[in-house]
């Protein structure tokens, strides 16, 4: 279930209005642009804009980086985008980060539905003339190019049928190649991008049933390479996403300096989806809400404008 | 250009009935289900089908299998499918013949466009319950299955731009892998699988400035196991699939025992497009009219039909 608290009418014109007034003046209103864009849905966003560009003939994203910064600039220039674009924009930025962000790639290959990351895809191509698998082949080499690769290129089946006998024999598979550190990586790499979710969630369950320890657990004891996480990541996303980002949410604010690109990540992408699963998720977990940890560990703009996104009332 | 000579108007409903009255009595009337059927487009053939299904109750294609028969019904019912479906199909066909036929999916995933070869998938996952991804990586194995399954997971850029620094650069890494037999396959990989085909032409032309042959001729000159022909293929149907098409059909006609399958494989699926062009072609290598080589290679229904679909009058 999703976060956002949006009304169930409002006027693009109006809103437009408010925000040119919010951005008059020296230093703009960050309270009022909160109350407005942080309480609109995707569709309302995308008229607001529209709207704000018929009005003023200038473009309320381009306006919006002039007049905020920071950590809550990133994050409301995340928010104003539409989702495929969104996600476009972060798959790139992870790229050009080097290796130590490709978990982001994985997140939406592994996350998305079949349709959703072909839509990625398709707004990635429009934005940045290349696919999205040439940038990714192009920054990755072996066994990591050819996961991530085979990630982002996937169209995976969507059917609830599961082949009992193939998740046996493939769980199998799997046990060998995380048993051997060197293990039959080709193979691994082959289930994991073109099975599909459900299939791979009954291999994981077997991998489990025989083994009494997760894959994902057992992958953790193994030499962490970019290869390995990239995998480990891959499996979790696909074995339950909700989970995957309550931990991403939890090593966010863990950390000495709280890494707000995850942060910000996880609540703009997840807000308008099932924030309210993830954030009670994240209760059960640390016996601390969600909105408590963040409010300890962030300030300002950016504050008020997570909590709003996370469905505190103003 | 196209071959196919259909009316700009018809009736669906009288195509139907008519198709009814050719199948009643002890053998159908194949003259008129070739007069009717081999001169409607794509959209018309549609139309037909649903007329057929709505007046009589009964699947067309089903019946026109139990009416007609051999290389006739092969073509026949390839030619009935939509265009995504018929790919879709052919695929599978091609793989259930092992290794010897996976020229035909290379054909599919470097000879459509981005969002052709995507309704290819679409129309694979909802027919055969399984990603086509998933099926071709299943039945392969090692660089064949890379090289492959990265070809039919492309949806490549298609903008005009061409980067000439890296069509340089990437020529000079195909030459390394055509020179040395055990060369750098996965860069090779990376470039035919994730490169825009205006980019990965300027490649190929950059090789045969600096070499004075092409890289599919000199591809030849190598040892031909299963991944050199993929990559051949590969390298012919981005380079010009015109031409490419054009040596199908001769080697499809210059055995003893023509190779009936390729011959309607290609004038079924390029009738409504460019079998003009690949006509012409056909003439200018081999100085003898496509037509003259079918009439004389063929026989009965299959020609008759084959020869209306390239264009040929009643």
């Amino acid at each position: 279930m999703s976060t956002l608290i949006a009304p169930s009418n409002h006027s693009p014109a109006e809103d437009a209005q408010a925000l040119q007034k919010a951005f008059k003046g020296w230093g703009a209103d960050d309270k009022a642009i909160i109350s407005i864009l942080g309480h609109r849905n995707v569709h309302q966003r995308q008229q607001i804009r529209k709207a704000y560009e018929e009005l003023f003939q200038e473009d309320l994203i381009k306006r919006l980086e002039s007049e905020i910064s920071g950590d809550f600039e990133r994050a409301m220039y995340r928010w104003m985008l539409e989702p495929a674009e969104r996600d476009a924009v972060l798959a790139n930025v992870a790229m050009r980060n080097g290796n130590k962000d490709f978990h982001v790639i994985v997140e939406i290959a592994c996350v998305l539905s079949a349709e959703e990351l072909l839509a990625v895809r398709r707004a990635y191509r429009c934005r940045y003339k290349h696919s999205l698998e040439e940038d990714v082949a192009a920054n990755t080499t072996a066994h990591l190019r050819q996961l991530l690769v085979g990630l982002v290129s996937s169209f995976r089946y969507e059917g609830d049928e599961i082949n009992a006998r193939l998740a046996q024999s493939e769980a199998n598979i799997l046990h060998e190649t995380v048993k051997e550190k060197k293990g039959n990586y080709e193979e691994a790499i082959r289930i994991l991008t073109t099975r599909s979710k459900t299939q791979l969630v009954a291999t994981f369950n077997r991998y489990k049933d025989e083994h009494n320890i997760s894959i994902s657990k057992k992958l953790l004891d193994q030499t962490s390479d970019d290869f390995n996480k990239a995998l480990h990541t891959a499996i979790r996303c696909i074995n339950d996403h909700k989970k995957y980002y309550e931990k991403v949410l939890r090593n966010a604010m863990k950390r000495v300096g709280t890494d707000e690109d995850a942060l910000s990540r996880v609540v703009v992408t997840r807000a308008e989806k099932d924030l309210r699963d993830i954030k009670d998720l994240y209760y059960k977990r640390n016996s601390v809400h969600l909105e408590d940890a963040v409010a300890k560990e962030t300030s300002g703009d950016y504050k008020k404008f997570i909590l709003t996104l996370l469905g505190k009332q103003d």
